[in-house]
């Protein structure tokens, strides 16, 4: 499909980026992935009963995927003089919390691959990933509860609050529900969505480090920035990339009509009769006419231009302050707006 | 069915039984019920976007329900000496994480009635459904964590990993499973399952009234026995009580294969051909030699034997210290015994 062979090209263009590995390369960042994924490892060693239950729960986690959120908390930490050995059991509390939204979000959206995995219903059924997902919840909230940080759970909590809200959102943000495929709406579900977590990610390792107010505040905007990027990205990917390389399910937010920043940028660019028609195909499960405005409308290098713009502004929010691991948290902003998976 | 008119005749000789109604008629049980319900009042008045979302988590919260869990909080914080205005909003806490529990559970065991009306996901679909529970446990996290006690978010989390547990144990546990259906692995689950979350109830109240050590542990040993008596009482409920009494799916147990006590009573007396035969016919969706032995072993009457002596124990734990509101609890206490939904 001519389509598609333009669409690959653009993955070809980028494939000069940073992959997880480059940025492994790193041996400062190295060494607090493996902070993190040796904690981690220390609590995928504690089972319980029924074995099944842990299992399904360890799924995914065990999968890999990219341990931003957990490293944004150990390098915001670090950021304003924290103590990052005190950092890394939040930050695999909010590994914990971000892995249980994967499950129940792929239970909502029937996604069949995660992290280059089953998703984890796929692999153990509807009912135990329910019910995993809502046992990494309690075990997270144990864990940051033991910290005695209750300021910090209200935090975390009120992201919580905001990712449900966003997901609902996400839900009802569909080709079915034309006149809502905006990118103003788009924008305040991904806040929601995404955006929340990641800022709280950073928030909170800037609070556990001590931060003033200021640079909790610098740090809190870097987040957020690095927020949108990241989900733009991720929308692009779902468009550019495939299944070996993304670990998920190819297409699948045309597939499943979903509002991301190419499809609401290539309407917004689009003629009314265009965009009618191309919600229409969608809405009968028909992305060819979506694919075909992406191209026409160049949504792809536009949503790449999107992420860059928001990249800048979250390097920008670095000079603030004269954070000691600034370069550190730079290429981290790098590898969100470069990433292939 | 001349076994229905049996077991309905069992229905019939508890019909002198308190009613929730009938607990309301003590003014001091009512009037703790009323300070829950009006918080819980000011809970449903906050509102968040999406509408729908908030309209699905309050759903279940609205159908009312018996507010055992958040009563024992507020109870067992006066039994003590404590203030309970102090617990009030602990109580509610306890109420949106138990519901939150319902709908999920609900989702995973496809029932469509609960609390005399459609069950979540019948009315909102099981996207919202997963997501509404997801959100009530964020809010009761965020409220605890406003109340700054992490060491009873850690006692609320442990009981909820212990529901999970219990939940994922009560999945496994059915007729399809033949050797696990004993009255041993029964217990176990219900424990984890039902017994867990009111024995965490009866020890946030007694912790947040400071309690002495020795107090906490007769509360929660209350707890617990109240716990195995309302889940043995809510397995003979499903197979006396009519969906207009109970508001919920008439023997739903049965025809979803579970594990409870009048069917582990069964087979327990029976041949080990008749066992055989009953749970066989069980797996292949019929429940008809399993009623019949139920009829036959007298399941319902040993039900309700077992049950008076959990409530029996209950309240001798009530002796063990001068509370000053025993007389509520012991009435609580005969209320589990006894209801009828």
């Amino acid at each position: 499909m001519d389509t598609l062979d333009y669409l690959s090209d653009r993955l070809d263009k980028t494939s000069d980026s940073i992959f997880l590995t480059d940025l492994l390369k790193n041996e400062d960042i190295k060494s607090r992935l493996e902070m993190i994924n040796s904690e981690i490892d220390i609590h995928l060693g504690k089972d319980g009963e029924p074995k099944i239950l842990y299992e399904t729960a360890k799924h995914l986690l065990k999968a890999g995927g990219k341990r931003l959120r957990s490293l944004l908390v150990v390098l915001c930490c670090e950021a304003v003089g924290g103590d990052i050995t005190k950092a890394v059991p939040f930050s695999v509390a909010i590994e914990l919390a971000q892995t249980a939204s994967l499950i129940h979000d792929d239970v909502i959206d029937e996604d069949t691959l995660r992290r280059g995995v089953r998703s984890t219903h796929e692999q153990f059924g509807h009912k135990m990933a329910i019910l995993a997902g809502d046992l990494l919840v309690a075990q997270a909230v144990k864990m940051i509860g033991s910290l005695g940080t209750p300021e910090i759970i209200v935090q975390i909590a009120e992201e919580g609050i905001r990712m449900c809200e966003g997901e609902a959102a996400d839900i009802l943000l569909n080709a079915d529900n034309p006149n809502a495929m905006t990118i103003e709406n788009y924008l305040e579900m991904i806040q929601k969505k995404t955006v929340s977590f990641i800022k709280a990610a950073t928030s909170v390792g800037a609070s556990i480090g001590k931060g003033t107010k200021e640079q909790i505040s610098s740090l809190r905007r870097y987040g957020e920035n690095l927020g949108f990027a990241f989900q733009i990205r991720d929308d692009v990917l779902n468009i550019i990339s495939s299944s070996d390389i993304s670990g998920k399910d190819e297409y699948s937010d045309l597939l499943s009509k979903r509002c991301t920043f190419p499809l609401v940028h290539a309407l917004d660019k689009s003629s009314p009769e265009d965009r009618e028609r191309c919600l229409q195909a969608l809405s009968e499960g028909d992305m060819s006419v979506a694919l075909h405005l992406v191209e026409r409308t160049r949504a792809i290098p536009a949503s790449i231009e999107k992420t860059t713009e928001y990249i800048r502004k979250a390097k920008a929010t670095l000079k603030e302050h004269d954070f000691v691991n600034a370069h550190l948290l730079e290429q981290v902003a790098d590898f969100v707006l470069q990433r292939l998976h």
